[in-house]
């Protein structure tokens, strides 16, 4: 069975503090803490065979820190997980990667996109009820065969004050 | 705005192992890792105003170890919380609970019933895909009036793996 992780970039300068937002940073702190909580899960036998991450700067990095702590030996930026994303088209690629037989995905990305992913895959719409913090994460685990909208289970939802 | 957290009791024995079912004690093992867990939540800084419990004793034996590691001051059983239990009366209770604006309260009690109340909390319905495992936490932040009831929010769903 497959376990998704919904990961939230971590700690980034406030919106419009940078020319192009695509390129705004972590901060100093984000890229400490980002780094602790990285870790962290690392201590918690996390282990991807993949990280899928939005092409976005604050977002590449946070993927990097979770590669550097030895998370994943594979990262890969995707258009699909910037922020207004297409979910569909992603849904396209995920069946794909399932075909591969891997079964440990992270994706990390923006809000209010990752949890409304979230919520569509477990509950089939977006109520917009979770909460997900900046280096916050969500577990999953996908059906088998089949479409995961609504048929999937969410098993962790974790704000990062509970990780560091 | 009153938080509220939902946490399943500790591991028992199998079911059918004691002649009444409602006096299944935790086991050895699950007195011990549910005082970890305990510990742990504290560490956390997590403290509770009230701690609400199941009568049946593997409950309230996990109460009393919440209670025992400072979680809280106050313990009090609740039949609503028993394995069959009237939500709708205890979201009577909890209305009440909250005019004496306390904002952070406990419940320990069972599945499926724990899991299926979160879902009508937050998305006002049970679908079952919140998976809730033994010494597993919940955590809503409920909406300062009106009811709760696909209004409130969900922060935090761990199971007890990642709280060792």
């Amino acid at each position: 069975m497959a376990e998704l992780y919904i990961i939230r970039h971590g700690l980034a300068g406030e919106h419009g503090s940078y020319p192009n937002d695509d390129e705004r940073p972590l901060t100093e702190e984000g890229h400490r803490r980002t780094h602790k909580i990285a870790k962290r899960l690392r201590e918690l036998d996390l282990q991807f065979d993949l990280i899928l991450t939005s092409p976005l700067t604050r977002a590449r990095q946070t993927a990097e820190i979770l590669q550097s702590r030895g998370l994943s030996d594979r990262l890969e930026a995707s258009a699909d997980l910037a922020p207004g994303g297409d979910f569909d088209h992603w849904l396209t690629w995920l069946d794909q990667w399932q075909h591969t037989e891997k079964n440990q995905l992270a994706i990390v990305g923006h809000e209010p996109n990752l949890s409304e992913w979230a919520e569509r895959l477990v509950w089939g719409e977006p109520k917009h009820q979770l909460v997900l913090k900046k280096a916050g994460v969500i577990g999953l685990t996908l059906p088998e065969t089949g479409s995961p909208v609504g048929r999937s289970c969410l098993f962790w939802l974790t704000p990062p004050k509970f990780l560091l």
